[in-house]
C-alpha cells in the first residue's frame, strides 16, 4: 500500500518551479523545521513567514499597481478639482505623462497617493478598489493587475501553509488596496495583510459607526517599517522572510536574526522576456545592497528566468 | 447510538455560568450564526470576536495590575534615578501613596508607564514582565496576578473558538506587557492581542537586529481608538465584542453595526464579596454610558454576582 510519505515524495509541492537549488533549499528547510526529531523544529504558533507583495508576489512594472489605480482614480475625480489641471502631480495624471509624473519623486507619488485614496470611509474605499479591479487592464500585458500573480509564489504560500506555517503580507503597498481583493488570490485573509495606511477617525454617525480615511500617512511599512510593524502587529520574529528590493532588506536582516533556524528568500528579476530584468540600478524594486549580503550570507535568490517555469497562472 | 448533537447539549460548554439570561443569549447566538441552515449563518472567515481585558478577561481592583508592574520597575530604577525622591509621580511611588498616586491623574499614570517602560529592547521588555509576574503578589488577594482572571469567561474564549470564532484581546492595556504572559492563560497567541503601544525604532545593531522601545506612546487603544485599531490590524468588524466600561462603549458600537447579527456584551461588576462592585461613579473601569446603551439596546449585560457560579479558577 502508498504510505503518506510515499505520497509527499509523489506530489511535486512546487510543480511551477525547475529543479533548481531556491526549490532544493525551501524544501530542505521546510522538512527540517517541521520533523519533531531535528534539532531545528519549531513549533507551529512560531512558524511565521512574511511576504513582500510588489514585485515579490506579483509584478510591478511599468509602475506599481496601486499607483495605476491612484492615476485612475484622480481622473475621475478631475470635474471636482479643476486646479489639478494646472498642478503637479495632477496635471502629469490628466495628460497620461508618465515621465513627467515619475519624476515628481516619492513625494509626488505620495501626493496622489494621499489625495486618491482619502476622504472616504473604509467601506466605501473598499467599494471603490474593486470595482477599479474588475475593469483596469495592465498597459502592457493587457490583462487584469490580479491575474498578474506569480505562480510559484502561489504555490510556495500553499506548501508553507500546508506545513502550518501562518503566511503573511507585509508590503510598502497600501493595507486597504490589498485587504479590497488580495485575499482569494493569495488565500491570506485581511487580518494577515499588512501595509502603508492613512491615518483614520472613527465617526460614531448617529448609530452607523463609520472608520474614515484621512488625508495623511499613519505608516510606511517600508524599510526599518516592516520588522517594526511586525513587531507591533504579530509581536513574532518571522522564520521565513520573502522580498524583492533592498526595501525588504531589514525584514529579511530581522528574519536572518532568528534563534529558530529561518529562512531568507530573494526574487530576483531576471526575465526580461515573459516579465522584466532589473535589480540594482531600478527605480522602482531597486535589489543592491540587498543582493549582496544575500550573497555574502548564503541567502537563497530565486532567478526567475531560470528557475520559474511559467510566472503567470494564465500560462500554465 | 449518541449523535454529535446530542454530545453537544449533554456537555455543557459555559460550566462555569449559572442557567442565567446571559448564557442562554450567548449560546443561543453562538448556535443561530453558526447553523449553516440559519439565515445569520456568519461564514468562518468573519467570525471575528473582541475582549477587552482588564476588568472584562482579570480583575482591575485596586489598580490596573500593569500599573503594580511599573510601580514595581519604578522601585528597582530607582537607584539610578535620584531625581524621582522629590519629583512625581515617582516620588508617590516611591513613598508606597496610593492616594497621591491616583491624584496624578492620567498623565501621571502615563508619565510612570512610558518611564518603566522605555529604554530597552523587546526582548528585555519581555523578560523582565515574566520575572516580575513569577514573583509579584496582588496587594489584597495575596495570589499571582496572573490567576485573577475570570473562569466563566476563558470558558467563554474557549466556547468561541470550538465554534471557529477568532478570539481577540482588543486592550487599553499595553500590547507588550500582555504579549509576555497571557497567551496561555487565554490560549490567545501575540498576534491575536491588540493593546496601546510605545513608539519602537529598529536597531541593524551589527547583525543583531533590535525593536527598541521609545519613551512615547504610539497609540491608546480606548474608546474610539478601539475599533481604529481593529480596522488597522484585523480589518474586518466583530460580530462579538465583550468589555465592562464606557472605554469599550466605541467597539460595541462598532460591532453593533455588522452587517452580520452581531453580539454585545458588557461585564458588570456586582459581586462586592467575590470581586469588586463598581460601575457609574468608578474611577477604574468606569460603566455608565456603555450601561445606558446596553439596557436601551438589549445588549446582553452579565451580572457577576448572579450569573457566575465562581469568579477565579482557583475557586473551582
Ligand atoms: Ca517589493
Ligand atoms: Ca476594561
Amino acid at each position: 500500500p502508498i504510505q503518506s510519505e510515499d505520497i509527499q515524495e509523489i506530489v511535486d509541492p512546487l510543480p511551477s518551479w525547475n529543479d533548481v537549488t531556491s526549490k532544493q533549499n525551501i524544501i530542505a528547510f521546510v522538512s527540517d523545521v517541521t520533523n519533531k526529531d531535528s534539532e531545528n523544529f519549531i513549533p507551529v504558533k512560531d512558524r511565521i513567514s512574511t511576504f513582500d507583495n510588489d514585485g515579490n508576489l506579483w509584478s510591478e512594472q511599468p509602475a506599481y499597481f496601486q499607483l495605476f489605480f491612484a492615476m485612475d482614480r484622480v481622473k475621475a475625480l478631475a470635474n471636482e478639482h479643476p486646479e489639478w489641471k494646472n498642478k503637479q502631480p495632477f496635471k502629469a495624471v490628466l495628460e497620461n505623462d508618465m515621465k513627467t509624473l515619475l519624476q515628481q519623486g516619492e513625494h509626488g507619488i505620495s501626493t496622489l497617493v494621499v489625495e486618491s485614496h482619502a476622504g472616504m470611509s473604509t467601506e466605501a474605499f473598499e467599494t471603490i478598489v474593486q470595482d477599479w479591479v474588475k475593469t483596469a487592464k495592465h498597459p502592457t500585458k493587457g490583462v487584469g493587475f490580479d491575474k498578474l500573480v506569480y505562480q510559484p509564489m502561489l504555490e510556495l504560500l500553499d506548501y508553507l501553509r500546508a506545513n502550518d506555517f501562518q503566511t503573511y503580507i507585509v508590503s510598502g503597498g497600501g493595507v486597504d488596496f490589498m485587504r479590497a481583493f488580495v485575499t482569494e488570490i493569495y488565500g491570506i485573509p485581511k487580518e494577515k495583510i499588512i501595509g502603508s495606511r492613512l491615518k483614520t477617525e472613527y465617526k460614531y454617525n448617529d448609530g452607523d459607526p463609520k472608520i474614515m480615511r484621512l488625508a495623511e500617512f499613519d505608516f510606511i511599512d517600508d524599510k526599518e517599517g516592516k520588522p517594526i510593524n511586525i513587531n507591533t502587529i504579530i509581536g513574532k520574529k518571522p522564520v521565513f522572510a520573502s522580498g524583492n528590493s533592498d526595501g525588504d532588506l531589514p525584514m529579511l536582516q530581522y528574519a536572518a536574526s532568528n534563534n529558530y533556524k529561518s529562512f531568507m528568500l530573494y526574487v530576483h528579476h531576471t526575465d526580461a522576456e515573459r516579465e522584466w530584468a532589473y535589480d540594482r540600478e531600478s527605480h522602482i524594486g531597486k535589489l543592491d545592497k540587498g543582493l549582496d549580503q544575500a550573497l555574502k550570507d548564503g541567502w537563497t535568490v530565486i532567478d526567475m528566468k531560470n528557475d520559474w517555469k511559467v510566472i503567470y497562472p494564465f500560462e500554465k
